[in-house]
């Protein structure tokens, strides 16, 4: 969570800073840039430290207790693996599914069979009601938002807060209206303000009581193993909440290797209570005659256990934090005391949000992309694209190499003083 | 096709034939056999022709194009994969996906995507219809039928004739009824019976007139290049012969390497005109960031081209071979002279169709089970189950041993006998 920004300046001051701004913004353009600080990808260097990966699983055997891995079959995904992704989700083995390469699709297939079959704890299908709503935490994650708009299930914003969505109004929202049936959430290092749930906030999500029977939470636990700092947070385990609060099917829990591994050739996991897994493996079994089993044998080889996890995050860590610390350094010398933003430091997970004055995060945006640094679209973190204030930035730092890296921050910090000044001039 | 059956023995004289038969079965059950003739999987043999897979990509640089294949996006799959793939499928590459390592993923994808959203030259999205049906061929293949059902899609089912769907039917069907939205097609070495669809049947599909403006072939074309023969068989294309007929949108062409390669860790394909390639590539872009690249990029390394498709399925066709011709010469010597049994001699594929007497079909996979040969439970070749004849067995050779193998189909043959007298003298 990032606080206000509050601009420094006096309206008479602004006019020689803007003019500066201006010819900065000038010279910046004139570059000829052309760097990408859109989407939360890997690098290149990142993606190198599992280039073992490519060369297996070799000549070992892809035969496991008797199930021949390079044949049809195993719905479940290969238990080894499972245990090992048990503990980094926090999910027993024995409920968690390892799929094919992509958690997106999990959730997208849960909503899926969510419209045209029925949930556990559900009256119907939901493509047979009327109306169909989700909450999303404010900002939140684009790709979310597309699968509700996609299926026309209505998103209300719920305000973050440095613990995690504001339980307060989730209770009240979820307490009130039937049509409420879930909530999307990355409890870890949020994207994109990196906000990890606290204990109660995990707690109040279990046992709150909702009018809908058919209630989930969409635990997307992409950032789960993805820590920058030698303190790795550790957040409340969300299932057995749930278990304990006498709400067992309320959690849906994802997560993947894409951010651990291979971004295009990982393993996607979905962890839930007994009924759930069985409904979603029954739905499954209808659509695919079992995951690529073979690509989890390939990471169970290269991963070996949690601590092979663990050991593997250090290395990716090693890349990650010195983009991150320099998106940091930049923003404080280049910002600091214009008061024009405020941004968050993220602990783990893949952004930093830059929040600006209001009205004017699709300016700052613009502004970069005409001088050839291209931005997430001003808005994405918010549904239907629409950040009502105007004022949030996602900035992905893990793609570009440091210098470009650099070379973007400072280009984006020339922007958002053109931007701001602009702003605080015309009143 | 097999013709009908027609007992040779006249009820007096099956007595002796029954008693015979019995013993024989008791002598069979007394073995203890467990074998398994259920579902068309490839034998361990089949799979390690294509263990090269298991160490590639290896070091070859998993980049082409400046597109980084270990990484996130490429949702059309890798052009090199597609280009060999348009040769076997028929299906220009611009028009052809390459996907997960699933054909029947996809086309549970289609029918979800046409259900949720709006079908190119559809006026509605298929879950606010009041009633979708789809044409099945019969015998079909199973779990095209459990996707209709997962679904709520009727399916009506059209007799098989040897050259394709009995079309003076489909015409009429599909003329008449607006709710009929598909037709399931394996239209080369069809699944169970073997049936190639004749160039005039193909013609006929793609000009045929449709009360629905959004009518679909899914054509199924799983053993494009799984030819049992020296003499493959060739059907005609019917992307082109739908849009030649003023029909682009047609056809859905589905395919996949799960019996070329790994039936686990293959590669699947979409093909279809351009409208419907962006209409299923949009709806996939909500879902998934990109299919697995690398394992497209295995099977790029490890089948080069079309040709090396053709090399490696005569790999495979060495090692079916013999199990086609000893499921034909123990059905010939065993119920040949007794009538009481019909059978495909397919030239490609992965089944052989058995005919037994109306009424029989159950029994005779009653008894096999209960002497320990599982074979495909009667009726599945039929939508809902439900063989009206209760007479259609299908037989899948490929998985057990060639020992195995002609054990199981000796048994089958006995089991056979025993229904098929114990019929003739009930009357």
């Amino acid at each position: 969570m990032s606080s206000e920004p509050s601009p420094a300046a006096s309206p008479e001051s602004s006019t020689g800073l803007l003019d500066r701004a201006r010819r900065e913004y000038e010279a910046l353009a004139a570059r000829g840039l052309k760097l990408d600080l859109t989407r939360g990808k890997p690098a290149p260097e990142q993606l190198d430290l599992s280039e073992e990966l490519l060369s297996l699983p070799g000549r070992h055997p892809a035969v496991t207790d008797g199930v021949d891995l390079r044949n049809y079959g195993g719905l479940h995904g290969l238990p080894e693996l499972r245990e090992i992704f048990a503990e980094v989700l926090q999910v027993p083995a024995g409920q968690l599914l390892a799929a094919g390469n992509s958690s997106l699709e999990l959730m997208h297939d849960c909503l899926v069979h969510a419209l045209l079959s029925v949930l556990p704890g559900a009256g119907s299908r939901w493509a047979d009601e009327d109306r169909i709503a989700f909450l999303c935490p404010v900002p939140g994650y684009d790709r979310h938002f597309a699968l509700c708009e996609r299926f026309g299930i209505e998103m209300i914003p719920v305000p973050m807060t440095p613990a995690g969505p504001d339980m307060d109004v989730v209770e009240r929202l979820v307490a009130e209206d039937p049509a409420v049936r879930g909530i999307w959430c990355v409890p870890k290092y949020s994207n994109p303000d990196g906000v990890s749930y606290s204990d109660d906030t995990v707690a109040r999500l279990a046992r709150m009581e909702t009018a809908a029977g058919d209630f989930r939470i969409f635990w997307d636990n992409a950032y789960a193993a993805h820590h920058l700092t030698d303190a790795p947070v550790e957040i409340a385990d969300l299932l057995a909440a749930c278990a304990a609060s006498g709400h067992p099917d309320r959690a849906f829990v994802f997560g993947s290797t894409s951010k651990i591994t291979l971004a295009g050739a990982g393993v996607g996991f979905f962890g839930a209570s007994r009924a759930n897994v069985d409904w979603l493996t029954a739905n499954n079994s209808k659509r695919s005659i079992g995951p690529d089993k073979i690509n989890q044998l390939r990471h169970l080889l290269f991963l070996r256990d949690a601590d092979g996890v663990r050991t593997h995050m250090e290395r990716q860590r090693a890349l990650l934090r010195p983009k991150f610390a320099a998106v940091q350094r930049i923003l404080d010398r280049e910002l600091g005391t214009t008061g024009l933003a405020t941004w968050t430091s993220p602990e783990g997970g893949y952004f930093v949000t830059l929040t600006v004055p209001d009205g004017c995060a699709g300016a700052v945006v613009r502004h970069a992309a005409e001088a050839g640094v291209v931005l997430t679209p001003a808005g994405a973190t918010h549904p239907y694209g629409d950040d009502p204030r105007d004022a949030t930035i996602r900035i992905a730092p893990s793609y570009p190499s440091l210098p470009e890296l650099e070379q973007a921050m400072l280009g984006l910090t020339v922007c958002v003083r053109l931007a701001g000044y602009q702003k605080l001039l015309a009143g």
